[in-house]
Formats: structure tokens, C-alpha cells, sequence
């Protein structure tokens, strides 16, 4: 058994852990944490804490932790083949079966399923198909993607990108000329406090149709927005707003990709967030809640229209030159079938619903009055809380005063793990699909609690 | 029990495979090949077909399959803890522990390890670490990154520029502007004839000096390598190669990018690649072997040099903006580690080396008068056949004729799985390291064999 001192060590020397301080990591200033264990929405580390997980990872563990069904179906394929690969024609019955439950939950006019690990490479996909499909259709110009300011589609060149946010930019040289971005769909952070949510949509599309026109509609390939935006602030968005962008999307004959990683599978209280707003999209990205990240596991879902274009792509030039070693992979295909099968058996998407919707009503009924929280927002159990210096004149923090940080940290201590997110003090929450009411109760309380500590009454 | 008929349907209705022509999968016009199980070098399908995988999956199989020791490792931590993230300064036993592992087998100067999921997308983690690292330089223009043809990077947007193959890059419009490429380090293929080898790698990097100074030393951020070339055709450097590129790397300020995804972890009879030829590389890219393929896992390993830039960047700049969800999957750590323990307890390293020699010998023991193979070339347990119309003028067959997709049919006839490479007549082995002596002999008997069916005597 190592100790915790020897691993502790060989972290800060040999580990280059994600979004981290490298610098102070390495130094040992900042916490290094080791999981050891979890079960439903409890994790435990290797110093005995056990925490309520509001954020299932990184809204990815949907079914819970410690589901016994997913371990045995991970272990029974690693038992019998952990890997071959799915190039030309190749598969298992886990990657095959998995691809048909896949297209059974997809909306109808849905065709087929690629396989990647995870969310960025989905997208990198997907930017790839887009520009195949143009490049097909004769129109190899067309190959600009709008996204949205705070958006959130990955972490690498192009979905770093795509991705709408400064922290991820920054340094990097990012984003790439071939992404161009549109108006987040933001309600509350609108410019124009006296705008209604009605003008504010007509607004984004206004936005968004200039920004074609300006762009030149023949170098514009696809759209691509969160359902719901998650990253950027955990935002539902304004009603109405689905059909507009669609509206002008239609136009201009511009490709729709939804990205579904983090709705997916039930986070919203519906199979799909497409579902849930009424989004026909031509691509559909996922990944986390396909297997609740028991294995690394995304797809892309490509329509009826978009895959008769990769067909006819195949027939004039060949097999197509894409592919990652690991599509498909076998224990990943597997941990799928059985998180799929897992949701249905115990009614995760339509909990999240009901759960959903008193929880948010719990952290109305405790901080809906309080002085610093300016919106309390969500739909499913994809909720949160945004603090403002000001209600009335919805004055923003400073953001050196890091209010969010301090929230999260002292919700932290009350054993609750939610998180901080980027580029305004807003506290985010995306527990396990199986929390219960009274756990929403419990959550709610504490986050009560950590807000009086940190913000007052 | 699913039937192989009804999987056989879905798989055509749902699932879009890599590498695939798309029209034809889902015509039914070609295989569609559903695996069961594996054993050593043997893998097994649903048609009870036993076939000898002298490929290892995609060259990544290193250990063989149905080892049970990796298998356990993956239901353990499954069952114990599936999932949770690594970022800012989580971890688990298993992924630090690996951390530590990869670090004592790396090269003495390198420093810390980036978890990723696939050598695509650990080399999109490089190109951005490369763009930072010269950020924080205060150098922003410093930006481009070589790569050379024919080498095999990836299959992303970024990846797929670095690729140099056309298959990857048309219909997709792609190389990107950010990638430039050089010569190939291809004896065999060179343009004169006429050219020693030790003139050929004058004329290599000659070639890429003469491209740096074209684009502008001030321009180009790195440049990025195999050790030994593989999707391209399987080519070991000719000899002075990679001394003779550092050199000129040197000389500008150009970082060094090994991609060792086929060449870590014993694949040439050296752990790394990097060793194998004298390479000093800032940054390590790896992958398939660090697992054996059982989960999908890759990392990107920086040295110290590259490090210590990182480190000063997140002090002026705070945390890092990059991570993956599955960065440092607890399950694919756990591979990992059981993975790299094995390849010590059965001293594959040290086989790969031994049987490969061997290997290459007997196919040149069978195959070196014949008239259409026009080179036997090898390193470890990385061996290739090129065919040719004619063998003193070195003439190429019409690639319509698909010369190396025949003999690899032929080959599949005789029970044995090799890879046709693309844009030439190759045919490529790349076996699991634990190959022994009397199946070395078996494979090169049956290729001999095939290319007689294919090419005469």
C-alpha cells in the first residue's frame, strides 16, 4: 500500500494535471486530492472525507457512483476482448449494440453514430464532416462555424475555438480564423437590462443573421450551440429561442449542430435537449452521460441529410480518411450498453425532471430573496445561482473579489462539491441524475448556508 | 444471445465505422466483421474464424490479447472507482502512480506527463503547448509547426495537417495554414536514385533548413517526428538522420515534438524510440503501447525545458486553460499501470528487439530475390515488404492495380491479419511484442506464400 506522502510526491513531480496552477502545484501551495471511492452522490478521498458531488464530476456521472451493473459489464469485456479496432467494418456486439440504442433514443430523422473518447474529439469530428459535406457538395468555401460566446465545445484548436470563452483563448492564440462567434444567449447578462426576453431573442437573431451577411453566407458551414449553455454559466435559454436561430440558420443554408454533451441522456428531463426545446439539429454531439464516464466514450450523430451527402462523398473518393485507434472501443461500448440500460431501469430522465424542478425551487425558496443572488436559473439538474454585487442595478462583482471561488469553497467545507464557473460569480450545480428530494433538501440548505457565510444575510 | 444477423443490420443502419467506405458498409457490399475474443496473437471472431493479428489491433495490441493481469487491473478500479477528473489537482492512486511510471521509463530530461485519450488528440495537446509556451515567450508569431510527409499524426483538424498523407487531408480541406511540411525520411523512395544514404539525410535537412528559412525561423514553433515513420510505410530513419535534423532544429529556436504513439514502450526494442536513435525531443507524444490498446488512454510527456515555461506561465497567468473530462480515466490508468508492469514481467522490450531481428530476417530469407519486392526493411517489431513492377529500376506498380490490398487479402486467406499502408505496394506487420520465434516463422512462411499467389515466384 503506498502512502499517502509517497503518492503525494509523485504527483507534484511527475503529474501534469488539467486546468490546474502548474506552477503551484508543483510547488505543493495547492491541494492535491486522491479519489479513492463513491457511491450514488458521495465521493470519498484517501483522507477519509466523504462529499456530496453536485456536480457529478464533471456532469458526467449521471447514473451515480458505484453502480455494480456498469463495473460488471466493463469487467466481463475486458475479460473476453478489450480491444480490436472498428476500421472497415469491424465491430463487437457491445459497439454495434450500443450505435442501435443510440439511434433508438436519437431524434427520428437521426442516421448514424460515430464513435470518439470524448467531447473536443466528437466536435473535432464534426467540423471534419462538415467540411467533407461542403467539400462534396462542390462548396469547399463554405467552412466557417459561428459559435456562441460562452459556449462551451472542448479544449483543443478548433473546439478550443469553438468554445466562447477567454479563459481558454488566452495565450493560446485561439481562437482559430476559421470560427467565428454570436451572441451568447444569455438572458441575464443582456446589455440592455430594459430589453424583454421576447426582443432579447430577436435580438440574437438579428445578431446572428448580420453576422452572415457580413461573414458572406457562402463561407458559412455550421452553427454550433449547447442546447443549454453549460460552461458559460449553466444558462437555459430565453423561450423562443431555438426557433429563431433555426429560422435563420434555414436561410442561409447553414448546418445545425447540437451539442448534446452535457444534456444528453437526461441531464434536462429529457432524452435529448434537442427534444427538450424543439432543435432539429444535423449533428448531434455526445459524450459524458453516454456512459455516466464510467469509460472514456463520445459520438457524433449525423442526420439522414448529412449522411446521404458522406455516402455519396464514399462512392466518388473513396473510404473516408478518418478515424481515432480507439472508436468504438470495446469496454467503453460496453459500459455504454449498460449505462443506457441503466437510465431506462431507473427512470433517471424523468427524476431529473421532478428532481430538477424542486431543487431549484429549494434554493429559490432559501436565497430568492437574498440581497447578492441575482437570478437563480435551470431546467432539469442543470441549475444555477448567480451573485451579483447589486440586484437592482444588477451590478457585477469585481472579479478580483473572486465571490464565486469564495462560494464554492465554503460549500466545500460544508462537504458539498458544486463549482465555480468561468467569467462571472455564478455557482454551478449538476448533481447525479439519482439525487433524491431530500438530498436536493440537503444540498440546498448547505448552499444556503455557505452563501450567509461568504455574502451575509 | 443477439444473433449475427441482427447484429448485422445494425450495424449497417447505425453505426458509422472509421476509415470506411460509407456507401458500400451500408449497401452490405462489404465485411462486416464482428469480434469475440483473443488470445496472445490470435484473435477470434463471431464466425468462429481464428485469425494471427500481425498488426496488434492498430499496432497497439503490445502485450497480446486476453491478458488476464490488465483485464483484472480494469475490473478493480472499476469496481472500485470508475471515474473522477484530474483537474486542478485530483488524482487517483492509479493515474499518479502511472505519472511516476511513465516518468522513471521516459528520458532523463523530460519532466511531467499530460494525460490524454488518443495520439490525436495528444498531439493537438502538443501543438497547443508549443503555441503557449512561445505566448509566454513573448514570441506569438513563433507559430507554425513542420511536420514531414508521410508522417501520421493524428486524424484531427491540427493532427490531420500534421499527417502527411493525402488521405487524410483531401475533401477535408486540409492542411491548415499553421503546418508546413518537409521531406520524407524515405531512403527507399528517394527522388534520385543516384543518392547515398548519408547524402540523403544531407538533402533532408538541408531540405528543411532551406523550408525554415523560406517561411521564417521567427515563424516556426516546432517541428514533429516519428522516430521510425508508420501509417507512411514503416521506415526506420537511415542512419545520421536525427542527428542531422537536431542540428538544424538547434540552430533556430525550434522545439522538438517525438511522436512516439507506435515507437513508446519497447515497439523498436527500445523503450522509447527516442532512445533507440539518439533523439532529445522537448516533447513526447504517446499512447497505443502505454496501454496495450485495453483502455484508451495517451499522454503527452514535456521536458524540463518546456516545463519550467509552463510553470511561469500559469504564475503570471493563473491555471492553465486546458483539460479533457477524461483526462487521467481512472480505469485507463489503472490499464496502464498493470500494462507497463507486464511488459517488464515478460521483457518485451528486450523481445521485440530479439524476435524482430529475427523476423526480418526471415522474410528476407524468403522474399529477398523475389523480383517485385523491391525492399525488406525493419526495426524490432516494425517490419515492412515493398512491392515494385521493377525491382533494378525501381518502378512503381499503377496504384489502380492496388498490388499491396491484394497481397494483404491473399495473406487474410492464409489466416494472417497485416495492414496495407497507404500511397504505395507495402505491406506492414507490426505484431504484439510477445511474439516468439516459431510464429515469427509461421508468419513469414504465409507471407512468402501470398505475395507467390499474388506476384508468381
Amino acid at each position: 500500500m503506498l502512502t499517502n506522502d509517497q503518492l503525494a510526491a509523485w504527483d507534484r513531480e511527475a503529474f501534469f494535471h488539467p486546468s490546474t496552477h502548474l506552477a503551484q502545484h508543483a510547488r505543493g501551495e495547492t491541494m492535491s486530492r486522491i479519489m479513492t471511492g463513491g457511491e450514488g452522490i458521495y465521493v470519498e478521498d484517501r483522507d477519509g472525507n466523504r462529499l456530496i458531488d453536485a456536480f457529478a464530476g464533471l456532469y458526467c456521472v449521471n447514473v451515480g457512483y458505484g453502480r455494480k451493473q456498469i463495473a460488471d459489464a466493463i469487467a466481463e469485456q475486458a475479460g473476453k476482448l478489450a480491444y480490436y479496432h472498428a476500421y472497415v467494418g469491424h465491430g463487437t456486439e457491445a459497439s454495434i449494440t450500443l450505435a442501435h440504442m443510440i439511434m433508438e433514443r436519437a431524434p427520428a430523422h437521426m442516421s448514424k453514430v460515430y464513435f470518439g473518447l470524448s467531447g473536443s474529439d466528437a466536435n473535432e469530428t464534426n467540423v471534419k464532416l462538415v467540411w467533407y459535406y461542403n467539400n462534396v457538395r462542390g462548396m469547399p468555401e463554405k467552412r466557417k462555424i459561428i459559435s456562441r460566446w460562452r459556449g462551451y465545445h472542448g479544449s483543443g484548436l478548433i473546439t478550443g475555438s469553438l468554445t466562447g470563452l477567454a479563459t481558454f483563448h488566452n495565450k493560446f492564440g485561439l481562437p482559430l480564423p476559421q470560427v467565428v462567434h454570436t451572441e451568447a444567449p444569455y438572458f441575464y447578462r443582456r446589455k440592455d437590462l430594459g430589453m424583454s426576453e421576447a426582443e432579447f431573442v430577436a435580438y440574437c437573431a438579428a445578431e446572428l443573421e448580420e453576422l452572415i451577411k457580413r461573414e458572406g453566407p457562402d463561407t458559412i458551414a455550421a452553427f454550433i450551440g449547447e442546447p443549454a449553455l453549460g460552461t458559460g454559466g449553466l444558462v437555459p435559454p430565453p423561450a423562443g429561442y431555438w426557433a429563431a436561430i433555426q429560422e435563420v440558420l434555414g436561410k442561409y443554408d447553414i448546418l445545425l449542430i447540437a451539442d448534446e454533451v452535457v444534456t444528453g441522456f437526461g441531464r434536462l428531463g429529457s432524452m435529448f435537449g434537442s427534444d427538450h426545446y424543439g432543435i432539429k439539429p444535423d449533428i448531434i454531439t455526445i459524450a459524458k452521460g453516454l456512459t455516466s464516464a464510467y469509460a472514456p466514450l463520445s459520438g457524433s450523430i449525423v442526420s439522414d441529410k448529412v449522411w446521404k451527402v458522406l455516402e455519396e462523398g464514399t462512392d466518388q473518393f473513396g473510404p473516408i480518411g478518418h478515424g481515432w485507434t480507439y472508436s468504438a472501443h470495446p469496454i467503453c461500448a460496453a459500459a455504454g450498453v449498460a449505462n443506457l440500460q441503466l437510465i431506462d431501469e431507473m427512470g433517471l430522465v424523468q427524476n431529473a425532471g421532478t428532481v430538477g424542478a424542486a431543487f431549484k425551487q429549494a434554493l429559490i425558496d432559501r436565497l430568492g430573496n437574498h440581497p447578492h443572488v441575482g437570478d437563480i436559473r435551470g431546467e432539469g439538474l442543470l441549475c444555477a445561482v448567480e451573485f451579483v454585487e447589486d440586484r437592482d442595478s444588477r451590478r457585477y462583482y469585481d472579479p478580483a473579489r473572486k465571490v464565486g471561488a469564495q462560494v464554492a469553497a465554503a460549500l466545500l467545507s460544508e462537504g458539498v462539491i458544486a463549482r465555480a464557473m468561468p467569467e462571472a460569480d455564478v455557482i454551478g450545480f449538476a448533481p447525479p441524475l439519482c439525487l433524491t428530494l431530500p438530498e436536493a433538501g440537503i444540498i440546498a440548505d448547505r448552499m444556503a448556508k455557505a452563501v450567509k457565510t461568504v455574502l451575509g444575510e
